[in-house]
C-alpha cells in the first residue's frame, strides 16, 4: 500500500488502470449535496429527457473526483499532488455508466524550485465501459530524484 | 435563477464572490466515502498530528469540487463549462477552515471550432478565512456571441 | 411496533417522550446537501461567530424532520398523518445541542369528510437538554372511529 | 444572492418557481437515514407494491424539507423565518417524481409585538411534473418596514 | 422502547420479526463510502453481469449491520451485547431484494465470569422476500438474572 | 490490487496491517442511519456523558464493518468470504479514536464439501492508537488449491 518510488524509478509509457465502477443515481445525489450544485442538467430527469443527452449528466468535478479517487490504492511517501493542467470533459457520463481510469507517466521535467525533486506529468484519462474518454487532463507530481547533480 | 449572457456582456475584469462555507470533519468523510480515497492524510488524525500540516488536510479533488460547487448559483442558458487549466492546490485546507470563491473574467478567445462562440477565461480562486488562496485555477467557458462576424 | 388504535383509544393528555438525540454538525452538513440551503447561517462558522446566536443555527425543516423522525417508533394502521398546524421556531438549536420530543394527545373533532374517523389533534414539543421548547406544531392525525354513529 | 427587500417592496400576488428536482430512491433512503423513519410507507418495495399507491412514497416532512430547500437562492437580510401554517400533505411522492416549488406574496399583517416589521405570508405550493399540488403550506414571514408609523 | 427484561424472562423458542427494509443501490454506495470497501463485486455493474450473480450483490458486513440494525427497536437496560458466533452469508443480496430479521431465543447459559447475568444466545436470521435465509449468525447477549443463587 | 493466492501460498503466521482511520463523528451518525439504529449509547452525548464511558460509544456493527474495510485492498480471485466466528467487542470506540486492522493467517483446514479448496481462518483484529484490542474475529477464508489430491 506504500511503496517508495524516485523520480527515476518511474518509465515513461508505463501505465496502470482501475478497476470500474458504476456512477449511479446515488452518486449524483451525494455530488449534488456535497458541493451545492444542484443544477438541473444533473437533477432534473424531465427537464433533461428533452435535451439532446436524453437524461441527467453527471457534474464534471464528480467525475474528475471519483476518477482520481479510483487511483488511490498506493501512496508513493516521496512524492505529492502539485496541480493538474488541461482538465477537458470529453463526453457526458449518464447515470449507470461504469467508468474506469488509466494513468500513463507521459514525460518528466526539472522543477528549478526544487533541485532535490522533478516533475513527473501523468495522463489521467477516465473511460466509460465502451472504452470511450470522457475525462483527460495531466497530473503533475512532484517525485523526489535518487541521485541529486552537484 | 437563469440569465442570458452573451459573451460580450462579461466584461474583462468583473468578479464575484460567493457565500463562505465552512469545511467540516464530516466534508472529509463524506469526500472519503464519495471518491474511496482515505488516505492517512485526510483521515487519520494521529499520523497527522505529527506531520508538518498538524492535523488532517482537505483532498484537492474536494476544495476544486466544493469551491465551483459555491459558485452555481446562476445558469446561463448560452453557455457550457468546456474545462480547467492550471489547477493547483496553493495550501492546504484543514478541519474548520471556512472557503469562499471569488471568479474574475480574465479574457475572452475566439474558438476556431465554434464561428458563433467564444471562450471566456475566469480566474476562479478559493479563499480561506484569513483571505489566503487555497486553491486556483483558470476556467474555460464556451459562450454565444451576440454579433457572428460574417 | 404495530398497535392498533382507535380514535377512542387515545385519551386527551396522554403523553410520550422520546429518547435524546444530539444534533451535530454532521446533521447540519447532511440536512444542507439534502434539501440544498447551504445558507451561511447553518454552513459559515466565521459569519455566525460575530451573529446574536455565537455560531451556526439549525435549519427549521431539519429540527422539525428529525423531531417528527424521533416519534417513529410504533405504527397505527388505523391512522395516517394529515398535516400540522402552527409550526413555530420558538428557539435556535446549536451544533451540539440534544433534542428529544414529547407528544401529547390534546383534542378530537370530527371530519366532515370521514364519518368514520375523527381527526386527534397532538401537541408535539421537540426540548432541548435544558428542558427548553424549541419548536412546536400541532399534528393532525386522522384516526378511525371504532363505533360509526349511524 | 443577498438582496434587501422591505415589507413594502413585496407585491401582494407576486410569485417565483424554483428549478425542478427529481426525488429518487437515494432521497428516500437519506431521508430516513437523517431522520430515523424507517416505516415500511417509505422503505419496503414488497409491501408498498400492494398497497393503494403501488410503491413507496415519500416522507411528507421530506417532501416539505425538500420543497422548501428548493427556495434558498436568495437570502433577504431584512427577514427572518417564524414558522409555517397549514401545512397539507395533498398527493403522494413517488419515487421519480420531479418537484418544484412556487411561492407567492398572499397577505400582510402588522405584528402587534414588533413594531418596525410586519409578517408578509407566501403560500407556498410544491408541484409535480403533472403541475399537481403535492404539498402546499403557509409561510409566516417578519419583514422589516421601510417606513415606521409614528 | 425501554424493557427490562430479566434472563428469567426470556423463554426459549420466543420469536420476533422486524419490517421489512429493501435494499436499494443506495445502501450499496453508502457501505462502500462508509466502509472503503469498493470491490468490483459490489461496486462495478458491467463486471458483474458476466458473473454467476448476474449483478452485484451486497458487501456481507452491509447485510449484517442493516440485518441488526432492523431490530434495534426496544432497549434492555438489564443486558448488553457481548458478541456474534458463526456468522455465514448463506446467499447473495441483490439491489432490490428486500429484507427482514428474525430473532429467536434459542438457548441460556450460565457465565462464570458473571454470577449475577447469564448468556442469552439468540438465533438471528435475516430472510429476502421469498423467505430464504440470507445470513445467519448467533448473537450472545449477556443479561442480569432475577435471582441470583447464593 | 488484484493478486492470485492459492491455499498452499498463505503462510502460517504471516499478518498484515492496515492504514489508521479516525472513527469520527460522523462515522457514528452516518451509521445510524445507515442501520437504524439511533440507540441513545451511540447518539445521545447527554445520556452517555453520565456513564461508564464518558461519551457515546461506536455501535460494534460499524467497528466490525469499518475494520474489515480497512483490510479491502486486494483481491485474491481464487478465493470468498464463508463467514465469521467468535466476533467480540473487546473495548468501546469512542469519538476521535483512531483504528486499523492486523489480519494473521492463523490455520488451515480442509473443507470436505469443497474437495478443491481449503479453509484458511485469519485473526482478524482491530487495534485503537493505543494498541489495544478493540475488536476481535475469525474470518474464514475458502481459498483455492494448487494440488489437488487424486
Amino acid at each position: 500500500m506504500e511503496r517508495a518510488r524516485y523520480l527515476e524509478d518511474y518509465e515513461i509509457g508505463e501505465s496502470r488502470e482501475t478497476y470500474g465502477r458504476t456512477i449511479t443515481e446515488t452518486d449524483f445525489v451525494v455530488h449534488a449535496g456535497h458541493t451545492g450544485d444542484f443544477f438541473p442538467h444533473h437533477m432534473d430527469k424531465e427537464f433533461m429527457a428533452k435535451s439532446e443527452f436524453g437524461g441527467r449528466i453527471a457534474h464534471g468535478t464528480m467525475i474528475f473526483a471519483i476518477g482520481v479517487g479510483l487511483t488511490a490504492t498506493e501512496i508513493n511517501p516521496l512524492a505529492f499532488s502539485y496541480g493538474y493542467d488541461r482538465l477537458r470533459f470529453v463526453r457526458p457520463v449518464l447515470i449507470g455508466d461504469t467508468i474506469r481510469t488509466r494513468v500513463t507517466a507521459a514525460r518528466k521535467e526539472d522543477d528549478p524550485k526544487r533541485p532535490n525533486s522533478g516533475k513527473l506529468f501523468e495522463k489521467v484519462e477516465v473511460l466509460n465501459q465502451r472504452d470511450e474518454v470522457v475525462l483527460v487532463c495531466e497530473h503533475i507530481y512532484i517525485v523526489e530524484k535518487k541521485e541529486v547533480m552537484a
